[in-house]
This record gives structure tokens, C-alpha cells and sequence, in this order.
């Protein structure tokens, strides 16, 4: 049975979500080669099967494994054998909490600036249910979001303090190599690369961004594999 | 050979060290029971056997080491029997990332409220040394931070999010059971309640509130046998 993988679609053959880039850089590591689905906004009918409506979604053979964390913990117990994403049992809880530390904080930041990005880079046909859901749930117009782009977006580097100095230590978040903890961050960046044609690295932070360019060197540059702004490496 | 361990003594016996907690219960996590040597600020002089001026510092046979994460990453290199600090070399990775976020967010946050509270309960030869070491630091008075205090203690509880959501699905932040990462988090805890009658978790705060009491009962209640104010469980 084929490994299938369901991931965000959006004009331009664009791949912007950060969750299915955790998910898409997991699989690489595990060197798994599943066939990709990718899928609209507005297409979420093909994705019905899984009982919810939202990407990544993982299926193989009988398993539909949707959410991000689940599924990388399922492809640490299905494939044992294949290098390791956690490093452990305590390295799977603790790159649990820094899940959460990304999704609250370096997810979170980045937010309102790049929804109204996000907008600009879907098909049309996405573009209404988009904006529709997204003013409803942040209570604005997504031109409002963009007036405060310059401020959200000066918040966002002092968040990475603790990385950077991680990243003067070893040359990955995770040690020598990288495992999921790294893929956990640097869907941040990979987000933004296709998402904004905004650095949101200062020219100076160079050890994040030398870290960045071993990140898309990974796995035969997989991160370079799809369309993305120049700006960001 | 005993086992020395040197921390910070204030008045009254107490033992105010964020970092000298993390040691305090990395070593009993070892099964280990050094000889504590308490140092107060003005005691410099006991220390310059390690070649510079700060607790923690090990001393175990030969070896002398300063600073809590090198003491850590010793403690696990020659103690590969006793229980494990970091579960391999990625959690110990990812122990340091989250040593650094501590270091750069929960520590800093509560550092212009608490420096007020440590004065307050220094042996009165450690006062004047303090007051001016710190107030060159900051760049104003102590009573000026006192000042501002309702607005730093403000800034902290948002701060434990991520470790909010890790302690709704495990008892432990790093899992089933305590290792550094927990160690690394109780000990602003524990300098809390060792140093200022505020308590730093709102009495909603439910899931780290039990966290903590876990972790004050841990090692055969270690982090009670020290004077404390009593707000703070």
C-alpha cells in the first residue's frame, strides 16, 4: 500500500503550512517517499475520509493519522528502524514541549502578519473562504492586520533568543544532526520562505541563518523543492 | 573522596539559587549526597579555589566544575548508572534549549521583581554589596524596581504556556517521570518561594500548580527542607 500524505495547496503550486512542512521534513527523515495530495482550502471534501477537515493528514494502508505531533509519534513507533525523530522517550516529550513553545510563540508571532500574505498567494477560489473565516476568527479585516504588519513582524526576532544560542553550541537545534525538534522550527521559516517575501532573519543573526541554509540543504534540499520568495535564502 | 557541593547562603539559613536548585536536584536525581557548603555573597574568597567567583560549583574527587549545566552534563558522563538526566543525547540537546529558555525568559522575567526581594533577605554584610553590584547592573535603585513590581510579576504567568499544555497530557514536563527539564523549571519555582512571599501561580492555575506540588514532594521532600515563605505550597 502507497504512503499518501495530504498537505495545503495554494496558487502557483505554493506549499505555505507550517504543520505540513513538520510533517513533509519527518517523512524525509524517516526516508519514507509518500505520494503527495495537496489540497485547497475549499477542497475539503477530498479530505472527509480522515473525520476532520484540516492538512497534515497521514495515510498507510488502514492508518489515517491526522495532527502534526500524532503523526510524527506514529512514525516513530511504525518505523522503528528508520532514524530516529525523538531520540527517546524523553526526547519525545520534550520536543513536545517545544512544540508547544512554537505553536504559542514563533507560530503565534507570525500570525497576523502573514495571514494577509497567505490571502495573497491562494487560488481566487480559496481567497473568499479564506478571508471570510480569518476576519471572523481575529475580529478584523485582513487590511487591518496588514496596517500592523511592521509592528508584529519587530516582535518576532527577540523570540529566538534561546535557539540562538542553542545554534552557537552545535550546528542544530537537536545537537550534530537534526531530528524532529529542528523540523519543528524551521517549518516556521519554511512557512514564511513561501509564504512573505519578507527575511524575517536580520542580516546579522548569522548563526540562525547559517543554520537556516544547512536546514534547506537537508535531505536533498527538500525545502528548496518547491516555490518560495528569494529573500529568505 | 566526599562529594562537595557549594551554594548561595542568604540570612535565616535560606537558599535563594535558582541555578544551585538545578544542581540541588540533579544531584539527588543521581542518588548522590554531597556536602553542602553554603557561601554567602561577601564569602568570595572560599570560591577562588575553582578559579572564579560563582555557585553552583561540584567538587567530586579531582574534578572541580562550575556553572549548573556543566555540573548536569558531569553528573551524567560519570554517573552512567544512576538514573539519567537527559534520556541520550538528543534530550540532552533539547534540555539545553530549554536551559536557555529559562535562562532568557522565566529567570529574566522575575528577575526585576525578585532582586528587591533577595536584598531583603541577605545576612546585612551581604546587603551593601548586593545593592550596589546590582543597581550598577540595572542601571537604577532597588527601590525603583520595587517600584515596578505589580508589572513584572504580571509578565510571567503568559510565559508558561507551553509548559502548561506539556503538563495537561504528562505529570511530568519531561514525561512520565522528572528529569532535568523539570528540574530546570522548578528551580524559578522553588527560588520563588525561598525568596519572596508572592506566589507566582494564580490559584486557577490548577495543572502547574499540581506540577509543583509533584515536585515539591520529589526526593523525599528536598525542596522543603529549606526555610521558605509559605504561599507558595
Amino acid at each position: 500500500m502507497p504512503l499518501l500524505f495530504y498537505e495545503r495547496l495554494a496558487a502557483d503550486n505554493r506549499r505555505p503550512s507550517p504543520f505540513c512542512w513538520r510533517t513533509r521534513f519527518a517523512l524525509a527523515h524517516k526516508r519514507l517517499e509518500p505520494e503527495i495530495c495537496a489540497v485547497r482550502f475549499t477542497e475539503a471534501d477530498q479530505l472527509a475520509f480522515s473525520g476532520q477537515g484540516r492538512v497534515p493528514i497521514l495515510v498507510d494502508g488502514d492508518q489515517v493519522i491526522s495532527d502534526s505531533w500524532l503523526i510524527a509519534c506514529y512514525l516513530e513507533e511504525a518505523y522503528p528502524d528508520h532514524p530516529s525523530l525523538f531520540g527517546g522517550a524523553v526526547g519525545r516529550d520534550l520536543t513536545r514541549v517545544l512544540n508547544h513553545w512554537v505553536d504559542t510563540t514563533l507560530q503565534r508571532a507570525l500570525a497576523e502578519p502573514f495571514i494577509p500574505s497567505l490571502h495573497a498567494i491562494l487560488d481566487p477560489a480559496d481567497q473568499a473562504y479564506f478571508r471570510k473565516s480569518r476576519e471572523e476568527t481575529w475580529g478584523c479585516t485582513l487590511e487591518q492586520l496588514h496596517n500592523e504588519r511592521a509592528k508584529y513582524l519587530s516582535a518576532f526576532p527577540p523570540l529566538l533568543e534561546p535557539l540562538r544560542l542553542k545554534l552557537d553550541e552545535t550546528p542544530y537545534i537537536c545537537g550534530e544532526q537534526p531530528t524532529y525538534g529542528d523540523y519543528l522550527i524551521f517549518a516556521v521559516f519554511q512557512w514564511a520562505r513561501c509564504t512573505d517575501p519578507v527575511d524575517i532573519l536580520s542580516e546579522h543573526d548569522t548563526v540562525l541563518r547559517e543554520w537556516r541554509t544547512r536546514m534547506l540543504d537537508l535531505h536533498n534540499g527538500l525545502a528548496r523543492s518547491v516555490p518560495a520568495f528569494k529573500t529568505a535564502a
